[in-house]
């Protein structure tokens, strides 16, 4: 039996339940596991020592975990961050398929590269998009952050412009990368672009995984708008662990099913 | 979710299939996994660093294992060996339940300690044996072993006799820790002490587990003789795992449908 983990301080069931639900689908007999780890370093030298072949990464690890590993893929390189490690007869490769979702969705719906963009957004995932955004070929973007320090030094180091606030601006491309309307967060209900911003849209892309519809997509589903999803970043990261882990590409039918019985809680 | 796992080289299913049945019969959210480790030391700090319960050592690391740990029980220092990590918040506490699955079944059999006993075998279970014998209050021990290296210094470190082979001899209690009558052994149709020995007897004792049944114990039980079953050191030493491990000692019903379930492949 072949087991994978996952590294965060706070372990959701996420990853297991799909996991471990494409596991059953396939006839595999791997097992997945969540943990908190007491000591990264100790945590990743176990995934050596008991052969564990994936480990997924996540808040607070993801830098940390880099100095542990034995080589970084262009993934992780590209934004200084691992959500992935592979472990091969012990050598630990690391990605990060966060950055392979954002830019494997902008690819698959061909969003022209010379879109002007706007990214609301300067955490991680903002980190993600806006290396996708460059690495595509991607010109006209702006990051879009309350704070200079975090915001600014985003933007400038993928080439890109800052602004503190949206301030009436609208572009081709719109993406929320900030917690607004996730679910069980403070701003649930709230658009995270006005609705002219939506309106001068050509794509809108948000980022917030849960609920799959927030307020932003709905709005931009009701002016017609083509949309991409943060649930469906959250099922490509996923599935592209998945694959790295056991070679296996599941069917577009058993990833659906996976991501049902993931949310079916 | 809490993860016990064993460590060995070539790890066998008797020891999950016995811990998962337990948790489920029990309704523990557990779960119980075997490694084949790559590195000790990396797995050992793997425990630590998973924050994994429960971990079993079998060959060939029960000895190396030693120096990894922060504290012996009596059972493992009895006998410089261990085959049980407790870790309490990173706290990794190392037991011998073979030792203490032997001196239990002295105890609950009430052998008399001055009885005369005659021990075949000089491996590691045989030391266990003779550790349990000497600290049960047994004076009369005879080692008997064909390697006079290990049988002498065997028999000396607890202050016993040593003999190379039995040439007649007879004892109140004879135990056999050798891999005579095991199954899957060459041997596996042999008697391991000859009919007069058995005879002579008043308990005899066979610390082969597998099968339950081996030529020995059935011999003894036609000869009418008091016996221990190496069936009997197996399950006790796996359920003082499991309640090291949980805390929870499960009731003997429970402990027979694990056994079962362990043994119904």
């Amino acid at each position: 039996m072949t087991l994978c983990i996952s590294l965060s301080a706070r372990p959701s069931n996420n990853g297991t339940r799909f996991h471990n639900h494409l596991y059953e689908q396939l006839g595999l007999n791997w097992i997945y596991k969540a943990f908190a780890p007491t000591d990264l370093a100790q945590a990743i030298a176990g995934v050596r020592g008991l052969g564990i072949r994936g480990c997924a990464v996540s808040m607070p690890y993801k830098e940390d975990v880099m100095a542990l590993v034995d080589e970084l893929d262009p993934s992780a390189k590209a934004i200084d961050s691992v959500n992935t490690i592979v472990n091969t007869d012990g050598r630990l490769l690391a990605y990060n398929t966060d950055y392979t979702a954002i830019e494997q969705l902008l690819a698959g719906n061909a969003v022209p590269t010379d879109y002007s963009v706007l990214v609301q957004g300067a955490g991680g995932m903002a980190k993600a998009t806006v290396a996708a955004l460059r690495d595509a070929g991607f010109t006209d973007v702006t990051v879009i952050a309350r704070n200079e320090d975090t915001g600014r030094a985003l933007a400038e180091q993928y080439g890109f412009q800052w602004k503190a606030t949206l301030d009436g601006g609208t572009a081709d491309l719109i993406i929320n990368v900030t917690p607004i309307g996730m679910a069980g967060g403070p701003e649930v209900d709230s658009l995270s672009f006005p609705e002219d911003a939506i309106a001068a849209a050509k794509v809108v892309f948000d980022v917030v995984a849960l609920p799959a519809e927030t307020p932003l997509i709905k709005a931009a589903r009701a002016a017609g708008k083509q949309v991409i999803t943060g649930a469906e970043v959250a099922t490509i990261q996923a599935l592209e662990q998945f694959v790295l882990y056991t070679g296996v590409r599941p069917t577009d039918e058993q990833v659906r099913a996976a991501e049902d019985f993931m949310r079916a809680r």
